[in-house]
């Protein structure tokens, strides 16, 4: 089995690569939840539902977030009450707010309520919250401190951040899928998808016992370096690593994950960087990590995942 | 002043015909809440959202409830989710119960949403609930208790009813300013719209020292009769006339209103019903009751006031 960490949108392409690949039981998606917020009075999941719109090819690619052909309608009512509309809302989306929502009201777990919106979604493959808990990411910028959609929406990533704060991450619970797969001895490999390591892995990994389990586990911790040419795809990480004085290169991402993983996937622009990260004791493979589309994403997938095999550690060595 | 008591859709066209008559500060329309409830965790109004829609102009004239040129892609994607859709909400509706429920969440009382939800839209002339208190009307049946939605939305007025209850109504205070509205000397007449006597009206007059203010004070009180030729012209009023055993008629509605008002508004088609209405104490008058337009609403406000000043008792008589 394969169990693949993601945040939103990088990590939503590569996980829906790793789903074409493999049968449904023999992948887990686990996403960070660190990024979720109550807005207008719904808890919002917004890599959850990237990932999972994502799975259910109903994601707005252009974009990058939400569902396609969307419709904004309660927006424009919203925005005639005076309603915040800094973070946008579909139509369509709304409706997976409601009923997650409402489903978490009335007692289920943010893993049974993820379980159930992918079955009514048509995802087959497994996608659970790295956590029931209640977890938010603080981002300590120049300005304060933030509370993540904030920082990222709302204030479109300006304020320079000075820290990250993983606030109730220490004290939570791996959601029980996440948990269970840790354990499992037969794992095929870990995948850190080209997510945001600070924001969005940060969160996941920094639950407790997850990155002491990771390292110590016998299945191949690949790492997809989200930087690409010094640059991310989409997002802060770029911003945010030379903000807090990292290096914002796939050098970098090795760097901030050393320790933690067994191999790196880098772009084929950063093929320079080959023997610096490998100095670093950490093999390297170099393909197309920008995933433009689904051939893209499948591509890689079997990159990652054959570069998983070729790292196998023997077994009872 | 005039005061004006209202349910849905039949009340709100005599308020909107009232609105275009007074000025803005000679209007309070008091709203029965005894229909409000909880539905995917939206505070839901639905009488307020009826007349409120109304005076702002942006009431769907032809379905009788929510906003014009309204869409539905919200409940579509509801559906899909397997989200209760019983009770419709379109995308621009979706905003009120958002905002409402936001707000009232916050600690506002339902009277300051609803006078910010009015600002909003544009709504001049003063709406106001019965009451800022938990209420909720049960329909007793013979298929059991019923809340007011279940049985007037999901269950379509089937089964029969046996008696009605307004739940929370004897121990809700009226809303501060339907109470000052009371106590005022110097109302000019007190309007019961023709909306349903007994689930829209009789929450409203069921209030503590509602009805006996009402009865005491010196203002004369009219009512609109909401049964036409033995129909109600939208809503169940009359069927639930004959199930509780009363007369569905102009007649039965003054025999219920008996003892409380001064006058009543009846249909040209009940002219035949003027002797007998007259005979129980109470002086008729007869108008076309069936607002089909912005000019019929304006019409029958004008003889409602008009035949209220006839009967206007005489100061320090």
């Amino acid at each position: 089995m394969i169990l693949a960490l993601s945040g939103g949108v990088g990590g939503a392409k590569l996980a829906q690569g790793l789903a074409f690949e493999c049968a449904v039981g023999d992948l887990l998606i686990v996403v960070n939840t660190g990024d979720d917020f109550n807005y207008l009075g719904f808890h919002v999941s917004p890599d959850l539902d990237t990932v999972m719109y994502c799975l259910a090819g109903i994601n707005d690619a252009t974009r990058g977030w939400g569902i396609k052909d969307e419709t904004w309608n309660f927006m424009a009512a919203a925005e005639r009450l005076g309603t915040p509309t800094w973070f946008k809302i579909g139509d369509h989306d709304l409706a997976t707010h409601v009923e997650r929502t409402r489903r978490l009201a009335a007692g289920e777990t943010l893993s049974e309520v993820t379980r159930f919106l992918c079955g009514r979604l048509g995802v087959r493959h497994r996608v659970a919250p790295m956590s029931d808990g209640q977890v938010g990411t603080i981002v300590h910028t120049s300005s304060g401190a933030l509370d993540f959609q904030d920082y990222f929406v709302r204030l479109r990533c300006e304020p320079p951040v000075t820290g990250i704060e993983y606030r109730g991450v220490p004290a939570a619970a791996p959601a029980p899928e996440f948990a269970t797969a840790l354990w499992r001895d037969d794992l095929a490999a870990i995948v850190m998808t080209p997510s945001n390591p600070l924001l969005s892995i940060g969160p996941i990994i920094g639950l407790p016992n997850v990155s002491e389990r990771i390292k110590e586990h016998s299945a191949p911790v690949i790492a997809v370096s989200p930087l690409v040419g010094g640059q991310a795809i989409k997002g802060p990480a770029a911003k945010i690593f030379r903000e807090l004085g990292l290096d914002p290169t796939a050098l970098g991402i090795a760097r901030h994950y050393h320790g933690l993983i067994d191999g790196m996937v880098i772009d084929e622009i950063d093929s320079g960087l080959v023997d610096a990260i490998e100095r670093l004791g950490i093999p390297t493979h170099v393909a197309n990590t920008v995933m433009r589309n689904r051939e893209d994403q499948q591509l890689l997938a079997r990159h990652v995942l054959k570069f998983a095999m070729s790292l196998r550690k023997p077994r009872n060595a």
